[in-house]
Formats: structure tokens, sequence, C-alpha cells
């Protein structure tokens, strides 16, 4: 079988590997496509070396099916297709202790911890195992982990009919959020400077705002008679998103804190105090999250194709990687392994 | 009678002024007791003038009794002992449509925006009027409405019992919001450099921490157990505040943003979304908190005598403004007003 492995900053190798067989509680899957997030662009460019070390396989949005049934596990069957859950908690820390086992303090992260999904066999423990439906295409399956990150996302914010969201940031994850925040029935802005990125999202039906041709805050104002967005998401990962993600909240309005900043940002904690703001953040999902993130694709709420650039083999996955990290007119770019398998 | 007129930056006059007779809907209220607020000593230094203007009778922490009654005015009786609430809700804006009159865009505040309590006969609308019970000190009463800025902050934090909670501030309102806390059954830490700040806190039995000489977030750790503190007040309004007040929480802790930032702060944005840290802006108070900030004064669950560090004639109160900035060793002053009208 074939295998990306992560060998340091921007080399990624495909090697050729022994298929094993899955062990007590695993079931071993034949991967069908796989993702490429934005914590596998971090590792990418070396800056998780301490945590992932070289010779990681790294990738952990997938679909696939059940390829082989190890001792100990019932309830599959050969050929079924499935997704993975690529998050196990110890239960014993304080996250899991107090109930956000989703965020435990020594996660065991599959794709950075332990193997991932960039292989055409996956032994993986069989709890974490997602089964999906027959009619699902498992193209689009490959999308579920991140839907259940907006799904988690929208359920963090409280999401509620005819509440106005503004989502700031629209790569994958913001378009989703707004995708599921709509699909809840809210009114949905999503603010982003790439062209290409808000053709997409309006394809899929959501307005669009270009921060660089209009004042957000005064647009939102004037969205809602002076009142200001219930809720905010904040996906861009960039100061300026911070400052509008809080600019254009009404009072008691919520932000959610989607993106990773790396850095400290200057917030205007004095907002916070005098509209009586609201900040949570939300991180991962729950299995719920995960459950409810199929059934979203599957019933096309949220169209999880339309935000497929392209899928490639195996090898085009430095490729992926390279365009991924340019930005620009591509959204989520899938690995095809079916052929490792033929 | 006399009233203290605020005449531009660090100038306060003490003027004669003709007794006034309360206009409809009114009740004539003779001061007792004025305390001075964070709010008060903003405007003392110039920092409110656009709001204020010069000329204005400031003041809003007070008692006294009632003096005279207006037309129209009914259920109250002269010598009732009463507090203020001094707000008033515009009922229109976003803010009073959603259900927060008490954050009201267009405010009316009593002492900022019209004539304050600085006056040993101040007329006010009855509806803002608060009954005290007979037996309750009037130098304690004036201290109502900061202590019921502490409840609003601990409802707002929904602080429950065995909660481990940490103050960043021991100023007033922040020992007050540790002993309402404390009050519910929380665990409260305060955190505060100020030795005599400490010192009366410590009076109240509350357990303070110096942060120059400790490792603040090290120490909570150490009484969690590894977890962190649930919840975190912000009073200090220091950049450093803050970054204590968001390194001690656990998972999913919930930070209560009460102190004024007039910069924008660097806010480690990377520990809301990965510990799922939740952060409340909290402002003013609602009637219900004035309320229930008289019952634990009554009762003497807020020990609000010993946080009353000296009590003088309307003539010192340029002296009380200039201690009161200078910070040190000094909580609340409060200005005696009976004398004016003996």
């Amino acid at each position: 079988m074939k295998a990306v492995v992560y060998r340091g900053a921007r080399t990624l190798d495909i090697e050729e590997r022994p298929e094993a067989e899955p062990g007590h509680g695993e079931l071993g899957i034949a991967v069908a496509y796989t993702g490429i997030c934005g914590t596998d662009l971090h590792i990418y460019h070396g800056d998780m070396d301490a945590r992932v070390g070289t010779g990681a396989v790294i990738g952990h949005e997938m679909s696939g099916r059940v390829a082989a049934i190890g001792p100990g596990v019932t309830g599959w069957s050969v050929g079924q297709p499935v997704t993975v859950m690529p998050t196990r908690a110890c239960g014993e820390c304080p996250a899991c202790v107090r109930g956000h086992s989703h965020i435990c303090h020594r996660m065991q992260f599959l794709g950075i911890d332990s193997p991932g999904a960039m292989q055409s066999r996956w032994n993986v423990p069989a709890d974490l195992v997602i089964a999906l439906p027959e009619d699902l295409p498992l193209e689009q399956a490959a999308l579920i982990e991140p839907t259940a990150v907006a799904v988690h996302d929208v359920r963090r914010a409280d999401v509620g009919a005819d509440d106005h969201v503004v989502v700031v940031g629209g790569g994958p994850v913001g378009v989703l959020i707004a995708a599921v925040a709509q699909g809840r029935g809210a009114r949905v802005l999503l603010v982003e400077p790439d062209a290409f990125r808000r053709e997409v999202a309006v394809e899929l039906g959501i307005e669009t705002l270009d921060p660089a041709a209009a004042d957000v805050p005064a647009t939102v104002e004037e969205r809602t008679g002076g009142a200001g967005a219930d809720i905010a998401f904040e996906v861009s990962g960039s100061a300026a998103g911070v400052v509008t993600a809080v600019d254009v909240l009404t009072t008691r309005g919520r932000l959610v804190m989607v993106a990773i900043h790396p850095q400290l940002r200057p917030v205007n904690l004095h907002r916070f105090f005098w509209r009586e703001l609201e900040l949570f953040g939300a991180r991962l999902y729950q299995r719920d999250d995960m459950v409810e993130a199929v059934q979203l694709i599957a019933t096309g709420a949220v169209p999880a194709q339309r935000l497929i650039s392209r899928v490639g083999p195996v090898g085009t996955v430095a490729d992926a990687f390279t365009a991924l990290e340019s930005g620009g007119s591509v959204m989520k770019v899938l690995i095809d392994w079916q052929e490792q398998a033929r």
C-alpha cells in the first residue's frame, strides 16, 4: 500500500509500505478520499514538528470502506462506507472530567499523534468509526470532518432562526459555518476579501461582502436596523478579522473564536464591557457534531460537492499542498486513494 | 442647600443653591451619604467633559431619606430611608428592545447626564427610588450601588457553590465581587498588588495573593488540582490583569470583563480557542441586582462597613478625590451631607 509520509518542512514522501492487519478492537479501512486541512498545512510548514515528529503519516479528513475487521470487533461488515472521528480522549484530565472530552488535555489526534488517513489502508479503533449512508458519495463524505467543525461552532454560538450572523473569513470552514447557520434559518453575511471564495459562497446561496470594498460594520448596522449582528464567527485568523468581528456585534452579541491566532491580538475589551458582548472559543467537535454533519451532507443541506475544487491521485499530493498554501482560487482539494486498491 | 459642582478637570466647587421642590412624579431626597466611584474620578480627571459638560452636579452612589413628595407620587412617606438606581433607559433602542435596558444605548445616567447625588437635596424620578429597611445604617446603604455592580457581575458569571473564582483587582468593586461570590459558596482568591487592599480583603475573610510575589497561574493550578479556575473577574483595568485572568482559567472557564480598558489589550485568543474559554462583558446592574444588594448589606452578607475607609463633611470632597486618585491605603470614602440639613 501507499502512504504519504511527512519528512520535515515542505517534504512529503509517497512510500510503499506493507499492509498491516487491524489489531484487536480495530477496523481496517480502505481509504477512498482524504482532504487537507489547515492543521495539515501547519504540519507541512514544519510548525508542529515538536508534536508530530518526522516520519509521520498525516491526514484526518477522509472517507472509505471497511476492508478488514479486527479481533473483538462486531457490528461491521466489509465494504460498508465509513468515516473516522480522529480524536481520542484520555477520560481523566480536567477537561474530560468536566464533560469536555472533545478538547481533552491529553488528546490523541489521529494524523498528528498517531498515524493518519493518508494511506491506502488505515487501521483505526472501531469506536472512532462512523457508518455512512450507502448513497452518500464518498467524495462528499471526505468533508464530514470539517463540516463537524462548522456544526460545533454553530452549536456553540446557539444560532437560531432569523439571527443576524456575520462570518469573517470564507475558507472551507467559514463557508461551511455560513451554510450550517443558514440551514438553521439565520440571516448570514460572509466577509471575505478573495473573489474566488466569495464566488463559491455565492454559488451556495450565501450573501457575501468584500471588506476591501465596503465598511463592514456600517453595512451590518444598516442590515440590522442599527442594532448590529447577533453572532459573529472569526474564521480568518487575522488581526483585522478580530476587529471586524467585534465591531459588528449588537448588545450581548456573541463572538465565536474558530480561527487559530498564533499571536496575541489587540482586542477592544471596552466594547465587550460596554455592550456586554460575549466570546466563546470553539475547537474541534463532539461525536454528535460528526453525526449531524453526516446528515447535513447526505440530505444536501450542506452542498459539499460544490466545495471540492479538485480531486487528484496520490501522486499530486505535493501539488495539492502547494496550491492550498498559496491560497486564492481553491477550496477543498481531495486525494483519491481508490486506484491504489485496484 | 449645598452642591458639589464639576467646573473642569480637577476642579470641584461647593456651591450654595436654592432648594427646589420635586416636580411631577419625583421624590425630593435629603441626601445622607454619597460615595465616589471610578466614573466620578474619570469625570474629575476631565476624561468625560464631552458627555458631562462643566457645571454638572456629579455623584450617584448614595443613601438618604425622603424629604418631599412630588405631585402624582404615591406610596412613599417623608423620612423613609432610600437609595436611588441612577439609570434611566429609553425603552426603544436595540438594547432595550432585546431586554437589556440596563445598558440602553441612550442611557440617561443620573450624576453624568443629569444632576447627581452630590447635593444636600436631590429630586429624582420616584420610579428610580428604592426603599431601604429602617435598621440599615445609611452609611452602609451608600455602598448599595457598587454592591449591585458586584451582584450583576457574579450573576453574569453564574457563580455556583464550590466554583474556583479568581478576582483580579482588589479595589472596592473587586472586593465586593469576592464577597458576593464567596456568599454563594465559591472558593475565592483575590489578586491585588496593594498591601492595604489585601489587608481589607483578608479582614473580610477573603483569601488574597500578591501578584508581585507569586506566580498566579501556578498558584491557581495548584489550588485546583491542575485544572485552573472556573471563573475569573478582570477588575484591575490593567493589561497585566487581562493576561492573568485569561491564564488562570480551566477548560470552558468564564472570564467576566468588569473593568474599563480604554486601550485595546493584547489577548491570548489561542487560549480561548484551545480551552474553549468564554468571555462576558458586564456593565452596571438591573433593578433586581440593586434589590439583592440591599439584602446582602442588610443581612451582613456583604460587610459594607468595613469597606468604608473614612467619612467626611462636604468640605472634604476635594481631599477625598485626591486621596482616591492617588490609590493606595483607601477603599470607600463617603461624604456626609446630613450636617447641611441640621
